[in-house]
């Protein structure tokens, strides 16, 4: 048993995270931390974890977030994950950052997009948590930087195919769509049912936050630099990610290439299924799982590859893959407490 | 390792009986059978269960529902349920049965809702599977009946109250929604989408099938003939149940008592939640899980106590109990593999 | 034409009645307050009326707000209404408010839900503003009470019977449920989609502030006090309030004298439709539109009367029935603006 | 007053053109036949129209379609459109079909995609009911051929930019999402509640039936042969429809010179809506109108616009489109009855 922590535990990664450890059997939480919460139960805040989780909400400098922890999940915004990771590192706790503070590893990209990066001298030592193409060094990470739940939608499937060089990689668009729990558990107008419900819309068009992220893990595959178009919607559900992607194959592959790459790929991935010609991901059939769904079809009038992938944004898309990660950092089986499928309906 | 087989796994307390199956270390399924989807991989059909169950449907009178296998779950309608129990049970197989046939001990009210029964001699032997209040029964049991999804949400709260006479058995109302997967999975104008969606409408008004079962336990609960106004109400989402009973308190009692009340009857329960005073059950906090969350409030002008219960339909109103009952009818563990908890969101 | 303005026009009640008032072919919308958005165009912030409402958002005491109008809506808050109210009546202006300030003839009772009442004077001569009842006061009114849409839903089929004498006035239990937009557009954590999709749940079980508003009209109707049990419920929907009702008919009354009383009183409504026997409301059919829905049944064991009224919460629950009074107040057909149905599905 | 009729009235196109005409000051609806109702009335299948449309369901050869009809709207699918309109054109009754019968030019294109086209000799006489772009050609037709849903929300914005040579014609990607009603009003399974609700999906990827329509117009547009990648989606509510397509703009021009050109070319448009910079369309706020918000921006990684487009699929998709038509070929104001604007929310 490893006992566990949690800075930032009012938000859905929070306690998704608290679902995800309840149900795994060597993890134990130790402490939940919560600015916005603090002192009050977690089961009075969320009440599914009611008769199971009787933790209270600690401070975020709490010593119960250190005493008997092994690891330690960030799941704070960026720039507070930045400000705590070197000190639990210090204490010599393992760390899984759910936030982007250190996903990007050019600290001069980041300081474009989020601002001044104050804790570079980690940037080296973090490890990109995305198990499919990092497991190693996962295993032997102090910082994990989970990815973004986009950009885990659109590296699953296109990483192997740029790797094996089967599609020009400067052609590709990514269009996506997220469940409204990706934008976070907050009191925001634009959030409330009233505004989503029965809506579909795109957001953040002139540049999304997780496109950098997928440019620099897409160039490393490539091996030269990709530039990206990315577009985000907000779909009326709780939970989901589809990414449509438009790829140009190179000459003389089509959509059997692609499926047979990510075969080879993927033939020892519990958590990616690829699926059979003419059967597409559905949100739906991850939700609440740790599940990535990929397909492939070539389009018969332009030639492109239209490449699909499904996961749920907090689970393979935030939390599921942060203790996916714990896992291999804590020494445990890699699929431990997470083998969970989706509920039908 | 005991092995089970599901006869009618093409609905959606099939699948729910797949995905808890799967999720659960002592049990392995064998064999389901379907007339729909004869010779159809199970993965092609439920796409949540790809890469995780293997099998294909057989057909309803097929060796491998019998080879291996110790407990049948029986997910047909009823009529199909009572032609196919006396079979299983003849050939030495325990049997749950999600359907209606075995639930109400006596034939001729079972006529009058139903139709005809044709197995009546197992009627007596048939144990009634709620397991917060037959638990002892179950564990010997060969056939257990199943209990409606309304029904367990409205026996849970109200048979402690009668058992202890603090409720006046004749003014008892229940007024209960569900989510649309209590309709079931067919493809019916009245559950497509376009019907469903943003509505809410009561139905069966003046007579749900499930009453008289209702009335068959809360009267053996009071001692006494019990009669009992039933509304139930289709409610625009997937899963859960939520019932606001309304009953007249005996003399002197209120909220309290009835709380101390559930809180003895129920102190060792592990799928029941008394909930605080002043906190109500929501559908959205046992999504999936197995739980059922009740409440009590006096109400200040009528002095009426508002009971309210909450469970998900297809896990604790359906194949979740199927299973806590095989738990017990195996001598496992009542709540190994259940104890997942809903995803928030 | 006729001028009219809307004090606090940054709600759903604001957003409906600029949305009526577009259609509307004999009022023009002069001007609209909010101190939220205060200067910003009215389609920066409700998309839908781009290009028809031109309007920038005004101070709560600009003169526009008064030049050419006639008649003004307050879709303010309780209290705000209170306050607004004396200056407008003093100007000279007719006034419909949506609050709940001068429902509650009783400033007693107003004080025990809402707190003091300051505009005591003002309550006898506001009318109640529920057409179907008060239509010939409020052609005479300068002030007239918008009523509360579970009100509206619980009145319009009780009032007849009680009126009838065809009920006991001491059974009466009203279970309600409303789409989230009853409660208001604010950036509420309660309110948000991931909180209240795939949701049901009771709230303000011990008591609602539209409890005091029935018990005050269904007194009058039955000539005696009333007392009622009412369980408000929240869906997971946008729009539309179902109100489930139990009465006990008097001795030798059934559900045909129910709906007769009902066809004789509501002969000549344009907005009551009486469905008939073996027909329910659903909300579905009533949202965007003007309609109330009701039906009855008889509880074949109980002998109960089930009641059921289905309205659109933000139509004939509120900006609706204000668009209805003002087309009395103001000389105009009643129904003018107001014929619009429910869009299907 | 203009008598009309609605042949194949049973799905959602035919209830939402019964809606619009009831609110039209100058139809009136003579007859609406259907085969699955025949003599039912018709608001015991579409509540909503209770009260309001009297009529009961006719055959489809029924003489009350004609008598003292002006004009035909053909509601039912795909080759019965063709049976059923010689007759009535020859009968001297104008007619405007809702399906994909008269759409394309080229009776070969018809039939790779839907099957050997019987009426070929009426293709040239009909005319394609995009009034945006083909306004003077509705005046005049007998026999005019409504576009389908996505295809409308493709064509409204790049048929301009294609005319003005702004993008390259060879670069295009439409990736649209539909509300589950473009599927129509059928029991199948893939449509229930269940299925779709917390789902989201991509479908038809090898080929859509609306490609060669879009291509057909696009090409038009563009002035020589357009290839288009098209990629539908079903999205989990009821109505809407948002396109979010990408294009190479030519050298030099940029979202500016777009946007200037959508707003010479829609000028005076009465139901085109484009969204100043920075604002995006949602398909709520077209939900029930007969509006087309259009939006564009530029990506500064790749440089390429990304077009958005947002309308009701049943309204400018289908019925308010068809009504639109109809008012131009009886003369009357093109905006007749189509001025309701979406509810908020």
């Amino acid at each position: 048993m490893h006992g566990v922590a949690i800075v930032g535990g009012s938000g859905y990664t929070g306690v998704e995270l608290m679902r995800l450890i309840d149900a795994h059997p060597d993890l134990r939480l130790m402490a939940v931390s919560s600015r916005q919460y603090l002192g009050r139960p977690v089961a009075d805040v969320f009440g599914a974890l009611r008769g199971r989780v009787e933790l209270s909400f600690s401070a975020p400098d709490a010593p119960e977030l250190l005493d008997g922890v092994e690891l330690v999940f960030l799941a704070v915004p960026h720039k507070a994950a930045m400000a705590a990771a070197p000190g639990l590192l210090a204490a010599g706790r393992k760390v899984v950052d759910l936030s982007a503070d250190f996903r990007l590893r050019d600290a001069a990209v980041y300081e474009k997009w989020y601002g001044p990066h104050t804790c570079q001298d980690l940037l080296a030592k973090a490890v990109y948590g995305l198990p499919e193409f990092y497991r190693h060094q996962v295993r032997r990470a102090q910082l994990t930087a989970n990815p973004g739940c986009y950009v885990t939608s659109v590296l699953v499937p296109l990483v192997p195919l740029l790797r094996a060089g089967l599609v020009d990689s400067q052609s590709l668009i990514a269009d996506s769509a997220s469940g409204v729990s990706g934008a976070g558990r907050g009191a925001k107008m634009n959030l409330i049912h009233g505004e989503v419900h029965e809506d579909f819309k795109a957001y953040a068009v002139a540049g999304h936050r997780h496109t950098p992220e997928m440019e620099q893990e897409l160039s490393l595959a490539a091996g030269r630099e990709v530039r990206l178009t990315f577009t985000p919607h907000l779909l009326p559900m709780d939970r989901g990610i589809l990414s449509t992607i438009y790829a140009r194959p190179v000459a003389g592959a089509g959509e059997e290439d692609a499926r047979r790459c990510w075969q080879e790929a993927f033939a020892d991935e519990p958590f990616v299924r690829v699926l059979p010609a003419g059967v597409l991901p559905q949100t739906k059939h991850v939700r609440g799982g740790n599940m990535v769904d990929i397909a492939v079809a070539s389009d018969p009038r332009s030639g492109l590859l239209k490449i699909f992938s499904a996961l749920d944004n907090l689970t393979k898309g935030a939390s599921g893959q942060a203790v996916q990660n714990a896992n291999l950092m804590l020494g445990l089986n890699e699929t431990t407490g997470l083998l969970g499928l989706a509920t039908t309906p």
